[in-house]
């Protein structure tokens, strides 16, 4: 098999060849059809803070991926040779994830635990099935599992890049009201594109909505702060996006309104199926690109000097 | 009847006698046998601030009285004449409270809506019944309804004040381990006494006890901030007190252990039916001291200067 290998800070990804992975028990092979580049690995290939969560020393980077299951291992009872799959990439009770503790994606061949895969229902591509298995599942997560979003309800998404487009799209397909936020004329055009009721300049401008829940995508304090002042009495103020670390919530504000602030991080399998749901719909168009498997590396390049619009995705020929 | 009247800031309570009130309907008459004392009415007495609260004028101060029933109104099933009640005083739909909007129990009579009376079981005091309705209430909705504590859970309990002893004895009654902490050496040896498993002095030391809930009383802010490092991952932060009146939180810790922080305020009429049935138990034993309602208004003078400890509450002869 060929694979991009992390080996540590400040050291360019290396395309090498290793041995072809089999399956052992409750584990599957994959041969990989789609993987998405995430900027956590472009941080992850510049400071040194992230060493810490590759505690097995050089492996394949890459946690996004999607494929056909080649090898079945024992135990493995739902899922079978030949079925198209995406991979959860954190198990949340072990705490391990792929492309850090273990081998990952950016590969045509990946060994995954059986319970970390989920189906992709027919008429969803590979490249999506990707895309979905981290800004599409981070989005679900914190709108549904975490800030209980339900049909009717209306909801508030701040930051309309690669989780936000996820996130009003699937809110909308849920039946939400759907307002965001963003500093950026072309983050607020594409807002108003993709069908919000309202698009604001400032979180605050959000109060007139009367919000049940608002996702916090960006992260920068104030947006946080400025979104329990918007949010309606008893709302839910779920974060996700880490601008910044820190931020001053007004707690006048919080035990009279009765607010509640929730932080949000990565997603289960139940949240993977619900953005697979919401992709056969028909009705998700999130801004795909794509490149070929060789352009990993030029693809973290571009990620990082911000020349990518939407989600940058590699696919296998 | 007879009855305290507050006018506006810096002006003294006045002991006034003035029609007795009748019941309307949906309404009942109560004749009021004990009222506690309430450092809001302190603040009330001396910052303008309040004053927005109060917005039909001069009123008889207190909400937090009980009583027996003496008149009822048209439309009023559930009660009736002779029936021991204690008053829930914030109507959390129409947020008409007694004693602000309304007379409130600073008076030997006083009228309130039905629906806002809970009744005091056996063997439990007027006393407790009027010292229940708002520190009582106010911990019981924090503590359960809203962050959730369950018996076998960990709770942990900042600032063992006035509140905070209600809480202890009520999360312990439920079956929860308590701990707690306070900075002042007396507060952390009642806490032993009330029989917390262990009591800090620092908020952050109670990390080893790792809490599913924790609720803040006190509410500086960094205490709020210590609570989030404290609290075990996937926790709850209930925020009462507030004692300054933001917090500058780690979203960081927010987003990857997933807590919660949550603003609690007051209570509904079913906390009040769980304050009762924990004193019903004969297990809760917080400080009340009483006075002579004729002496309402040297008691919140001796609350301003930090004179009482425990709750304090007006009785009627």
């Amino acid at each position: 098999m060929k694979g991009w290998l992390f080996t540590k800070t400040d050291i360019p990804l290396k395309l090498i060849e290793k041995e072809d992975p089999h399956a052992i028990p409750n584990h599957v092979v994959i041969d990989v059809k789609a993987t998405g580049l995430c900027h956590s690995d472009v941080a992850a290939l510049q400071d040194p803070g992230w060493m810490p969560l590759f505690p097995n020393g050089p492996v394949i980077m890459g946690h996004e991926c999607a494929g056909v299951i080649s090898e079945v291992g024992e135990g493995v009872v739902d899922l079978k040779v030949g079925d198209r799959v995406g991979v959860n990439p954190l198990d949340r009770e072990t705490r391990e994830a792929e492309g850090y503790n273990y081998d990952g994606g950016y590969a045509n061949k990946v060994r995954v635990p059986a319970k970390q895969c989920v189906k992709i229902p027919d008429g969803v591509s590979f490249v999506e099935g990707a895309a979905s298995t981290d800004a599409g599942l981070t989005a679900y997560h914190a709108l549904f599992a975490i800030g209980g979003a339900k049909p009717g309800m209306k909801v508030g998404i701040i930051g309309i890049g690669g989780l936000g487009q996820f996130a009003v799209q699937m809110a909308m397909i849920k039946g939400c009201e759907v307002y965001a936020s963003d500093v950026s004329p072309d983050a607020v055009k594409l807002g108003e594109e993709l069908g919000c009721t309202k698009v604001y300049n400032n979180v605050l401008d959000m109060k007139e909505a009367e919000c049940d829940v608002i996702v916090d995508f960006a992260g920068f304090g104030q947006t946080t702060a400025d979104a329990l002042d918007a949010v309606k009495p008893q709302g839910t103020v779920v974060i996700v996006g880490m601008g910044k670390l820190e931020s001053t919530i007004n707690t006048y504000l919080m035990i009279t309104k009765e607010l509640k602030v929730l932080g949000s991080n990565g997603g289960t399998i139940e949240d993977l199926e619900g953005v697979y749901e919401c992709f056969a719909t028909g009705k998700m168009s999130p801004q795909l690109t794509t490149i070929p498997f060789e352009e990993i590396d030029k693809g973290l390049e571009k990620l990082k000097n911000h020349e990518v619009k939407g989600r940058l995705v590699a696919v296998f020929e």
